[in-house]
């Protein structure tokens, strides 16, 4: 019989880790990356690696790693996600990767397996990005510098140097946790969809074969406010109006340029003078792109940018956009993908291959070594939220697909 | 030849009044109602009446009157408008028909000339709205009670009850200042157009045949927030969206059951939760809508709310809607505009008919009264800003089609 979780303790566990950082009032999970409830949180796993009679480590970006040594010294295989929450978070996230990939551990060293190759389980720091966003990856992968360490601050302006030292780390030791390429096999991380889709068709495992790159852009039309009474209709330069132009555009966008794991989101409109009874002059809305391609990103950016200057020609507005941010899509390891189908096939679990419409740890190491991803189902695709949530039976399910596919590997 | 108005006399009022609340830094003109600087106006004005040899009067709203008494005893004529400002406004506005009608009086009081019916001019309080608006015509009507008196209160909570005994005036005396309707035979208004109209079809003179009313509403659309990378196209609930479909609407709701003198209006919307990277759940705008006729305003709400509902079940949206104002459309006198077309016909002015998009004091007068009403030109359609002028020219012609038509009526 196959070797298998024990989903009791996996739900022990994301109980415990559900205490630290507990707002009683809003039942929400505070624990953002390098507060006093993520370091009680690093603390609280440590000790639990510890019990699993694994080594535990901290390394200068202070993730967490549990090893379990295998039976060659090459490269290794590493497996988590992260601990570190947004405000008022769920019990989930990435905090089911690492507790998951905790009870794979724990599963092969009680039935006293050595593995053919070293098994790490890490738990990056700052996923979340109160300090950016993937710290503890990015510097696994080399991607820190010391201006940009030095650049790192939270919204409320405390440096990421602060409170590295703060809570008794040197801050430079970060640039130490750079790793060999050559010395990682392979990245897996379970994560919840955050997303509707497997919740929707009633799948209990998601196998990502794509992350999704996005570009966003900050987007501003100048037109001319003007009195909603006096101003007759074909008189205006109605700005709100050259938005409304372009959000019916992205339908169109989608289908000419996209391919079905586009996407295309209007998050955020700002409408100036904002008076009821004012044609709008100016607005400043945010564009939000994503596909598994870059080849489409760039169509969809380019036929975006052709429907907002025809816009503009034609309500004789002005319109600028800036990209705000861009991330590079990335292919999940190809070999890793069938290993991860032909697993949940064996396993008779009701699966689907789809792409991660958000950004992940695996995202970044997925630049340097071949990576493998598992979504499970979040419940009404919430995230982020005391609603976060996943059937446990789904959970168990995600767990044993990730601990036959390490035992396969 | 011609009795006609002095140039260099409006001029001159246009200008000193201009000093009376002037802030240096923005150029701006603060004479909001009922603060010192409109109050130090309004002495200004009434030693100008008295310096034209005219009875200066001020009535328990402190409208301040101006008046030259006619050969009968009967019903007077009204003509004015308001010399309180917006803040930050520019120097016409209101002032233009107050200035305006003063001289038109000491043209008449200077030529010897005793008209016909008695002419009084008058400067209606709080017109711009700091305690609601149109606050000395309402009194002048009798549609101010002692319960709209005592709640009517500034943006910073300063009630006008307050305001007024500040500056010595008992509030209920604005109670007094109702008059009996057979005691007036018409109001006469100049004004700014605050429109681009004449401007731009270079007109010097527009005469005002209606006034427009209007219907705000306050709508809010409901759909679901969700991460804009994890939510296919096809699974979002998306209230911007909805928004965006309702502007895209409102040209053909107008084309298929507007008038020429429709207008419709999205100046104000707030999209929830505004995250570049969430699918809104939530967006809240204002519609403005107007027309000079009441059952083409009963047809565009009727035409609206269809459309929000239709948008709203395609959409997956709950919906809801507030109406937040209405005001009644008001046709001017017809015998009036046509005294104002023939006069302005003899002057040779250019002159077209035309509504009136905005409200003003005539719109609240005219459900007592016959009214009429004279627009010149606001260059580049401005107003209510230190930008907002009309070329001395343009005023003149005006000024001289309000003397000419109250020496003939």
């Amino acid at each position: 019989m196959d070797l298998s979780v024990d989903l009791d303790r996996i739900k022990h566990d994301i109980l415990s880790l559900a205490e630290i950082g507990r707002n009683e009032q809003d039942r929400g999970i505070y624990r953002m990356a390098f507060t006093d409830a993520d370091m009680e949180g690093k603390r609280w796993l440590s000790e639990r690696i510890k019990d699993a009679d694994l080594e535990c480590s901290f390394d200068g970006a202070v993730n967490v790693s549990g090893t379990l040594p295998g039976r060659s010294a090459g490269p290794r295989i590493l497996v988590g996600s992260h601990i570190d929450t947004v405000p008022c978070a769920g019990a989930l996230d990435g905090t089911l990767g690492v507790v998951t990939g905790l009870e794979c551990l724990r599963c092969m060293r009680q039935a006293g397996i050595t593995p053919p190759r070293t098994i790490e389980l890490i738990a990056f720091s700052d996923e979340e990005g109160r300090f950016g966003g993937m710290f503890g990856s990015q510097s696994v992968c080399g991607e820190i510098n010391p201006q940009s360490l030095a650049q790192m601050a939270d919204l409320g302006g405390v440096t990421l140097q602060d409170e590295l030292r703060r809570h008794g780390y040197d801050p430079m030791g970060s640039l130490d946790a750079a790793r060999d390429p050559e010395s990682i096999a392979a990245y897996l991380e379970l994560h919840i969809e955050q997303g509707p889709v497997l919740d929707r068709t009633k799948k209990s495992i998601g196998v990502v074969d794509e992350i999704t790159g996005l570009f966003t852009w900050s987007v501003c039309l100048r037109g001319e406010a003007n009195h909603a009474g006096t101003t007759p209709m074909d008189m205006r330069n109605d700005a709100f109006m050259g938005l409304a132009d372009f959000a019916h555009e992205v339908p169109r966008v989608l289908e000419e340029n996209g391919s079905d794991r586009s996407r295309a989101t209007i998050g955020k409109a700002q409408i100036l003078p904002g008076a009821t009874n004012t044609v709008p002059g100016l607005v400043e809305f945010s564009l939000d792109v994503r596909d598994t391609s870059e080849a489409v990103l760039d169509e969809l950016a380019s036929a975006f940018r052709k429907a907002l200057s025809a816009i503009a020609r034609r309500r004789h507005l002005m319109f600028e956009f800036e990209q705000k941010s861009y991330l590079q899509p990335v292919a999940c390891d190809q070999t890793i993908v069938s290993r991860l189908m032909k697993q949940a096939e064996r396993l008779q679990l009701e699966h689907v291959k789809m792409p991660s419409g958000a950004a992940h740890d695996a995202q970044i190491m997925g630049k340097m070594v071949p990576v493998g991803m598992i979504f499970v189902p979040s419940k009404n695709g919430q995230s982020h939220s005391p609603a976060e949530w996943t059937a446990w039976s789904d959970i168990e399910a995600g767990a044993n697909l990730m601990l036959q596919t390490l035992l396969n590997m």
